[in-house]
């Protein structure tokens, strides 16, 4: 694989114009819709198509282990990675839940499981290793295990683009991925760990103390540049984070909406943007985790999140949460009638 | 009618409780999602069950116009109502689109609508009066009429009990009403004018400056007693602010969740409130509305919005928009396995 693959075509600033004026058309005072009227001009834009229609809704969960886990970084232990693995195959999970509400494909993959998992429908294995090494005194992965975390990603994504793709909700389940997302948005982003590193699935404060300084250990150690975005997944990364970076950047490729999920999808995130900076222009921030720090990365990317609940959950549940509005506004978009058409009269001079 | 219809039952403090016993057993760390917990106990103490379903869903839009026009306070002219009216059944209005989407019937009530509406699908003809009087310079209605109108909204709201009902959607047109949802507010919240009155469709600032005299000067010719609600709604109200309020506290009596939409709804809360404080517990704040006072309101309400998008449409949009969280929140609750059921493990002690 190379940088080729990361070409992203331009936003299509002539669809998006076509759309902003349909907007101003529709029988709603001007601007009334909010954020949902720019929602809908983005999406032209990202599309391509003046009212996008958004049908195949697919959602990618990758899941992988963290070797950081010994580190006493987080409140559950690692063998709740495939617990809940197996969770969300069996439909109990939040992001099942929510994958039937939103009649979404929901598939996840296993980029880096610690156990063997079975095999199920849903499941797409790809383990590249058992886990990661543990960041706060060795690299999380080789740097070829880093590209192939990243294909894993393009190859999920294209196969999804095959069977009708017009939204993608990205998210991910992993124990301790927290620390390794925290670790790449520092790396990244040049922000301090006690600004980013949050409390997880709920670490107490000791806790929380001994992950700002794993993260900064690992920092330390490993001294990531931050133009080198593979050499900072290789190094302080996830093997579910390089897999969620790929899938960005190959449905920005793809000219699909990415619906970002919380903090660790925000940290793959940040690392798209630092491989193929224009892969941005397809990024929906869905909402502002709970998780510390979140505020910090969305704003570096420039990105504002729709929604604002306390979520910290992951799996992709904060985006899919947020897709009913995304699709509200490729909806209104479309199938409003206008001034004209509704026979309505337009505000006075 | 009397106060003796706004007999609303108390909150089910048992299965709120068991709901909450619920959610610390489902297999996502305590908290991790967030409001939608909160808002999943919510649903359980309103509806007495403790895994609330939502399946029948309706959205009742309360239509009438408004004498203080006249004093031009909005940006677009009075028949706007009706030729509104006309495109909500018709299918091409936000709210139409969002019943579509959201799988909710939807009802739109001429309660008080200067023109005559042709009979169709969908409209409910109770029209008390063509419009209120013009505020500024005498009542808006009779201190019968406001009676009546409440009496609307319950009727309305026992109709759609009758034929099965979850949730209700809450929503109005009506040229002019921001105008008079502002002078509810202030008479009923001892706000001042200029702090409540916002822009509505649009006004420019010497608009919004009229709008502010107007709300004032409607407030010193009828001093309206804030423990008189039919009062206030009688001098400075509107019919389908009356609709709304009778509707909220019928849906209340009923044990169903009211969502509701912005500025003018939530003024029409405060009035169902003002009547019967415990109709409060059945209230969810949709989203926080652009229009400017609607943050004091709610917080007068006590009520925190799941949503902030900059929406000022009205019809119900903004609590369509938010209906599918709530519906997340419902089934999530609902469908999400336990701990035990996963054989997932809790966190380390």
């Amino acid at each position: 694989m190379t940088h080729a693959k990361f070409v992203i075509p331009p936003f299509d600033q002539r669809a998006a114009e076509k759309a902003r004026a349909r907007q101003a058309q529709l029988t709603k005072p001007a601007g009334s819709l909010g954020r949902l009227e720019t929602l809908a001009i983005r999406l032209a834009g990202m599309t391509g198509r003046v009212t996008p229609e958004i049908t195949h809704k697919s959602i990618i969960v990758m899941a992988a282990d963290h070797g950081v886990t010994v580190e006493g970084v987080s409140a559950y232990p690692s063998e709740v990675t495939a617990q809940m693995v197996r969770n969300f195959l069996r439909g109990g999970a939040a992001i099942s839940v929510l994958a039937r509400l939103t009649g979404s494909r929901l598939t996840v993959v296993d980029v880096g499981v610690a156990a063997e998992l079975p095999d199920a429908a849903g499941l797409v294995k790809r383990k590249i290793a058992p886990g990661t090494g543990n960041i706060a005194k060795e690299p999380a992965m080789s740097r070829e295990q880093a590209w192939q975390a990243l294909e894993v990603g393009v190859e999920v994504v294209e196969e999804e683009v095959e069977r009708g793709l017009d939204i993608v909700v990205l998210g991910e389940m992993g124990i301790g991925n927290t620390t390794a997302a925290a670790a790449v948005a520092c790396a990244l982003g040049g922000f301090q760990p006690e600004d980013i590193v949050g409390r997880g699935t709920g670490v107490d404060d000791a806790g929380w103390q001994r992950k700002v300084q794993v993260v900064r250990q690992a920092l330390q150690r490993a001294q990531p540049d931050p133009q080198d975005p593979i050499g900072v997944l290789t190094e302080v990364g996830g093997l579910e984070i390089g897999a969620l970076a790929g899938a960005m950047l190959a449905a920005a490729s793809h000219r699909v909406p990415v619906l970002l999920d919380g903090f660790i999808a925000t940290a793959a995130a940040m690392l798209a943007v630092a491989l193929a900076p224009t892969a941005r222009d397809y990024f929906i921030a869905a909402h502002r985790s709970e998780e510390q720090g979140h505020g910090r990365m969305l704003d570096f990317l420039g990105l504002r999140p729709l929604l604002d609940l306390g979520l910290r959950l992951g799996e992709g549940s904060g985006a899919a949460l947020a897709l009913p509005l995304v699709e509200a506004a490729a909806q209104l978009h479309a199938y409003m009638a206008t001034f004209a058409e509704a026979g309505v009269a337009e505000r006075e001079a």
